[in-house]
Order: C-alpha cells, then sequence, then structure tokens
C-alpha cells in the first residue's frame, strides 16, 4: 500500500532579549528543526527571535498558532521577572493563568518544602489546562496550550525534553535530504541546476549552498524530499552534469 | 548639552531552507545585531527565518519594512535558481527587476568578459533605482531598496561588507551592557531582581540568564540601557544585593 505523503509543519518562535542583542548565539533552531524532521516527519516552515515583551508575544503567539499545525516557543519560562511566556500564553489564550497541580507537586518535591520558595513556585504557573512536558534535568517543567509548546530556552535542557513532547505530536512524513558536495562554483552549474530543479519542481527541493574548504571553494547541492525514489533520480540527473562537467566531488 | 536618546531599529530577515532545516547554523543574526548596536546605536527588535518562497518572502518584506526603521535581509542573492531575493523584492515594491549597471560592470570587470556568464549576470539583477552595497570579498554587490538592506548569507561575505552599509543608516543611541555573573540561582535573587528591574524600570532592562561553567551553576544578569549613568545605579543595587546573600562574583 501506498504511504500517503502527509505534511505537517510547525514554526519556533524564540522569546528572548539576550537572543536578538547578539549576546547570545541561538543553538535551539537547529535542534528542534532536525529532531522534528527526523523523529515527526514535522517540518520547520518559520522561526521569529521576539524580546521578552508581553504585547508582542501574544501577538506572534495568535499569529503563529494559526498559521501552522504547532509552535514551539523558547525561553522565558524560568523564576525571574522577565520570564513571562507562560502568562502571556495565558493572555493570547484568554486562559485563567494558575497554579498547574502535577506542576506544582513536581517542584516542590525537587526543592523541598523549605527551599520552595516565591521565584521557584512561580515555575508551576501555566495557563489553565496545560499539558506538561517533562523535565528530566531540572525538574521545571515545559507545557503545552493549545497547540503551542512552550520549553525552556537554555539548550542542554531543552536537549533533555524534546523527547517528551513527542506524545503530544501528530506525525507527518519525513523529509530525507540527500547532499553532493563539489568543488566547483555556483554559476557553473546554476543554469542547468535550475534545469534539473524544473524538471523535479514537484517533488524535490534542490538548494546551492557555496563553502570554503582547506583554502579551496566549493557548492554543497542539497537536494531535499519526502520521496526517497525522486531524490536518487535527482541525483542521477546530478551525477550526469558532474560528469559533464569534470567536476570534483569531496567525500566527507 | 543633553544628547536627546533617539531609538532607531531594524528587523533582520533571514531567507534560507538551509537554515530552516537545521542542515546550518545561522551565525548571521548575532554579528549583525551587534555591529548595528556597536556602531550605529540601532536596536534588532525581531528576526524571522523563512524559506525560499517567493510569496512568502514579499509578504515578510512588506510586513516587516512597515514596522522597522530598517530590514536587513541575508540570503538569496547567488547565481542559482534558488536565489530569489532581489526579484521578490523588486515585486513587494512593484519596482522593474533589471540589471543595475554599475553592478553589471563591477561584476563583468571581476570576471572578464569570458566568464561572465548568465549564473553570473544574474548577480547583477536587482530591484529599479536600487544602491548599491560593495564587496569588497567577491564583487557581487548587495543593495538597498526602500529601506531594505539586502546582503549574501555566507557569513565571511556578510562580515566583510557590512561597513559599506553605514553610509546608508541614519543613528541612534548605542545601547550599553554591563553583565554581572554571579554563582547563584535564578531563584535565589529574583524577588530582588523584579524590583530593582521595577525601580528602574523605564531606563534599564535587566534579564538574567543561568550559565554552567566547570561544573558550577550560574547566573549572568545582564542589564541594558542608553544611560551609562543608570546603568550604574543599577549596578550598585545589584552588588548591595549581592553582599547581602553573600554571593560570589566569578570575574571573566
Amino acid at each position: 500500500m501506498k504511504k500517503k505523503n502527509k505534511k505537517v509543519n510547525a514554526a519556533i518562535l524564540i522569546i528572548g532579549n539576550e537572543i536578538l542583542s547578539g549576546r547570545t548565539q541561538d543553538k535551539n533552531t537547529a535542534f528542534i528543526s532536525n529532531w522534528l524532521n527526523s523523529n515527526c516527519g514535522i517540518t520547520v516552515k518559520e522561526v521569529r527571535i521576539i524580546p521578552d515583551e508581553e504585547k508582542i508575544i501574544i501577538k506572534n503567539i495568535l499569529n503563529l498558532s494559526r498559521k501552522f499545525n504547532y509552535v514551539f516557543t523558547t525561553g522565558g519560562i524560568g523564576p525571574t521577572h522577565d520570564d513571562i511566556t507562560a502568562k502571556s500564553i495565558s493572555k493570547a489564550f484568554n486562559k485563567k493563568y494558575e497554579y498547574h497541580r502535577e506542576a506544582f507537586s513536581i517542584l516542590k518535591k525537587y526543592y523541598g518544602e523549605k527551599k520552595f520558595n516565591d521565584g521557584r513556585k512561580k515555575m508551576a504557573k501555566m495557563p489553565r489546562g496545560a499539558k506538561l512536558i517533562y523535565n528530566p534535568s531540572s525538574a521545571a517543567p515545559g507545557f503545552m496550550t493549545k497547540n503551542v509548546l512552550s520549553l525552556p530556552g537554555v539548550p542542554s535542557i531543552l536537549n533533555s525534553m524534546i523527547e517528551n513532547c513527542k506524545r503530544y505530536l501528530i506525525k507527518g512524513s519525513k523529509v530525507h535530504s540527500k547532499t553532493l558536495n563539489l568543488y566547483t562554483v555556483e554559476s557553473n552549474i546554476s543554469k542547468q541546476l535550475g534545469m534539473i530543479q524544473k524538471k523535479y519542481k514537484k517533488f524535490v527541493d534542490i538548494g546551492s549552498y557555496p563553502f570554503f574548504r582547506l583554502g579551496k571553494i566549493g557548492v554543497a547541492v542539497v537536494m531535499r524530499s519526502s520521496s526517497v525514489t525522486k531524490l536518487n533520480k535527482v541525483k542521477t540527473d546530478l551525477l550526469e552534469l558532474v560528469k559533464l562537467k569534470k567536476i570534483q566531488i569531496l567525500k566527507i
């Protein structure tokens, strides 16, 4: 039986002045996008980085949650005054911002009654009805509200939690990719590459990306498709072009 | 005479499937944002990463160019079929997409008449009336259309061109920042930090970011303001808190 090609997409909303200001380099986009494609067949179609400002968070949550199947937010769910993701999502969806009973009990157990201060209690406040995303590394859970999954900004903690998002996600068809690294310049193959892309327009996306390696210039040609058969056809066409132009392939 | 606090902002629009798919880690956001703040006093208020699709590019160009003083695009100005930034911006602003005379002559000179093929010629096609952003490393210029400045995606080339954007930008007030790296956890200082933020709400933004260093947990408290005087006041308040709580400061 032929497997149906099912498209499921997502957006990532990175909440944090530290990323916008250039102080911190975002690492979560690449991690989440790779994980979603490999494990769930979900394609990230848009990423936004915005400041820690309530109005802006609300506007973007509403906009992205309407446009995409899922929205992943990162950042702003810690104990300090600038952590306003949960409150903003509550407002966006008109839900009460309140203690989540299970989250509260997880955190209370983790810190112990005595050390469970107001900052730590704040991490149990979520939009009413939120589903928890368990956190095996530092206890404070993420949460899902409607189609929005909220994760922390610290990459090591986020990475430890991502598997726990799986239960909430509908799977799509995985996008497979092949890469040919060619020792040539883009303009030497741009015309023919355009023709190959036109031929397979509906099934395969071809991207070309210059690289520099050991003092030599090259082009990485990346082919992406949910059909492995189509991908192999494009690769065959591309190898013919490589042969014709006598281009060296870099094996890595 | 008191210097007026002038706010100038910008957005960054990263055009490229390779960033969205997680194949390539974006490095341009941090670089552009740092450069804009240090050199021009311009604050980046939003970043979007979108695919190489004409309709999506047009929509985002129009939206961001209305919302912010400047928009910086990266990617999609090379010679291949997936480089559609210039064409999309032309359509967005209803400008003819045509050869830019000076860009054409720069590229022709750089490659020589014989090697100046169609792919390379494509890099001289821009929205009518575009102003050039010269490229000292690989010749192909970037360009400015209305308030949108288009740069290439390859970080080393982009970095070499950024100084040439300066002539087109109105300067704002630089945002200064101070960081205190404290060996503590966020929830130990969250309450007092919130109070300090409240006190200086109008002038200073305080962010707190957990870090891990040599097996120890810490919090980087980042203060940002266009007033150095106000920044020093916040630092004094913060140092009092540090003393009160007997927190060790990490000097780096």
